[in-house]
């Protein structure tokens, strides 16, 4: 390790904590103010954003970058108005600090108030799309935790660019310079010492492939919150509305494939197989999408077009026009193979049996369960969130969309009259 | 790594995982019974716990326990009634799980609920005391989370017949005899595996000294719930009464000086310093605790036997009869003081100013923050959460004594009527 990079992080680590402090006790509308004062340095600074911006997509070939990431790269001025807007609509909404949860006056006469507060000085480490950068600083800001940001190489000068953009903003405001810091470095030693930093950062959010979520869970001292994939099923019950289940299929397969709430396994009873799946895979086909499907709906589909399943598939997050599809021949087996294939992301039963959906509710382990809906809606602003950081598949602290209150934590304040034994 | 360790942790892990699919879904009945069951198969297992505690006292010698720590190892007849009436109190607790947390109704017609469920499988690392074994087998049934305890080679006996007594306790009920599993071995590999199996194992819960807690937290691919030290801080306001910042710190300092949440430092106002620390320190001399002071205070105290403080003192969880003294001339000072040497346990100002106590309650970043009352309240019974697996000294999921509904997560539940986009 170069003393020079770890002393540089220890150095950047310790200002975010000073300056958590002090966001801890901002007001609601200084952090307006500050939030108000980015959006308008963002709109200012357009002439940078894109030049600098430029240098990144002139080295994306270099980099390695697919037409996918060139585009989710790529600054525009519609993207800039869209960061703005993002950062304005943050402060329509509720500040979620020094809410009171719970409170309770015990025997003794102690009153115990349980009261929301910020988290402290949390990274988040991510990759790609410069605008995370906008977002995840706005959050934290709001809901007063002191960010540290470190993106990856590809977008190194439209990051570095919105840093030196966001501490413009904050020098107007009365929040602390330090509330959002850039690591000035993307080399992989800075973020190895970052996550040995346990006493200054309180919390690490990966945001990116499943290979950086991972390393960054195992390497962590600091706990952190993962945001993995999402293998979601959609369970077509024997007493299921077959149009509505068609409908469902159809939007949470085609209408996006690459997000995380898209399904990837359509699993069907026995029962109205042979009356649903024939309909729904045509359709299915004819959006463009493959069928991975196991021997039952192989024999069921017949000339239709499929690929054999192999239990790999199950459990593969295609993102992609590709769907797995397996008949089953109880709920029990249902609820058996979402626990095992799924990621614990969003799962749906279409029923008109209210017995068979609250099983699906109670027992299938998942974030987010749905009956009678597509699994799509599992999203921040859905959910009436307003704006998420992301959708976590942890268990811990926050499960699935994770917006500003899941950004908090809490503290336990407590009055006495001398209360000592 | 032996393949023989890997599979036998693997096979159970993956039984515990079973389990806690099974105990999600059990009733509050059936835990009940199980938990009643438990306690009895203890009270009829006299003679085994005994027998099997004797063969862990004969060792102890070899195995380097101090006097303090062959008194935590012993079980004895009182011991067990304990156990038993522990798990006794934990079913007139309320059922944490399938609470609902929140619902709302969004603007498209869904319904959407967010209730408390299990976490899942809870893994709990444990040094010496037995009693552990119990306790927390007893709190994890009655969340429905399944649980593998590890506790240490010093009790290995006493654990492996406490284990096979609730094994016995679980055949009686409903519930999987896998619900509750002692990982059979104290080699160091297979506690390093098992730190690997983030696909089957949701929490890790170290409890013991700090050394278990840093190993653990450090090797862990798992999210780890830290129950790390107490440095907790007595603040006497210049507008303090002084009488009850007397009684307030003999009481938590000297009342048990081995618990987390005793004094370590008392923090004094330059203001009242004169008037109040030559009796208060006379006092604290006379219970047998030796001060360690900085020098405004060693000036006031004059012939007083005190030793100085170094910036180490004032970090140090001393867990004996030693307090270290500190002049501040501010509430600026002093709430910085207490947030840079606090381990943000619990912290404690004493004033008869109303502004004052705000802004200490409110800029203090520790998990309980007291106005007028001694840091000794910080426990699961005082709060009114009942028993407790500990004190989180973490920000995320769970903050300060961790009862029952700590050992909760949740998920949303969403109802629809077919909505697709």
């Amino acid at each position: 390790m170069s003393q020079d990079v770890s002393q540089i992080i220890n150095d950047l680590a310790l200002r975010a904590r000073e300056a958590s402090l002090a966001l801890a006790k901002a007001s609601s509308s200084d952090k307006d103010d500050a939030l108000q004062a980015i959006a308008r340095a963002l709109e200012s600074n357009r002439k940078l954003l894109l030049e600098e911006n430029q240098k990144d997509l002139d080295s994306a070939g270099e980099n390695g970058l697919s037409e996918a990431m060139v585009d989710r790269l790529r600054l525009t001025h519609e993207r800039i108005d869209g960061m703005a807007q993002g950062l304005r609509q943050l402060i329509d909404l509720p500040d979620p600090v020094d809410s009171l949860i719970h409170e309770t006056t015990r025997p003794n006469g102690l009153l115990i108030k349980k009261v929301s507060t910020p988290i402290g000085v949390i990274a988040i480490i991510y990759e790609s799309r410069p605008n995370v950068t906008i977002d995840c600083a706005g959050l934290c800001l709001k809901s007063g935790n002191a960010s540290i940001l470190r993106g990856g190489k590809e977008a190194f000068h439209s990051n570095r660019a919105l840093a030196s953009v966001i501490e413009q903003g904050l020098e107007q405001s009365s929040l602390p310079k330090d509330s959002v810091q850039l690591v000035p470095t993307v080399e992989r030693e800075a973020l190895n010492h970052m996550l040995t930093l346990d006493e200054l950062i309180h919390c690490i959010i990966p945001r990116g492939g499943e290979g950086l979520i991972r390393f960054v869970a195992e390497n962590s001292r600091i706990p952190v919150i993962k945001h993995y994939k999402g293998v979601c099923n959609l369970f077509v019950d024997a007493e299921a509305d077959l149009e509505m289940a068609r409908r469902i299929a159809i939007s949470s397969k085609c209408g996006r494939p690459g997000v995380c709430n898209a399904i990837e396994n359509l699993v069907v009873d026995a029962g109205i197989a042979e009356e649903f799946l024939p309909a729904c895979a045509k359709e299915l086909s004819e959006n463009g999408c493959e069928l991975l499907v196991d021997e039952r709906s192989a024999a069921i589909l017949g000339d239709l077009s499929t690929k054999p399943a192999d239990e790999k598939d199950y459990h593969e997050e295609f993102l992609d026009l590709r769907l797995s599809v397996k008949v089953v021949d109880s709920m029990d087996e249902a609820i058996a193979f979402v626990n095992r294939f799924g990621s614990g992301h969003s799962e749906s039963i279409i029923t008109k049996n209210k017995d068979n959906a609250n099983r699906f509710l109670r027992e299938v382990d998942a974030s987010s369960v749905y009956w009678n809906a597509s699994t799509r809606f599992t999203d921040g602003f859905e959910f009436g969130l307003g704006a998420e950081i992301g959708i976590s598949t942890d268990r811990l602290h926050a499960r699935g969309p994770m917006g500003l209150q899941e950004l908090c934590t809490y503290k336990y304040q407590i009055t006495g009259d001398g209360q000592w034994k």
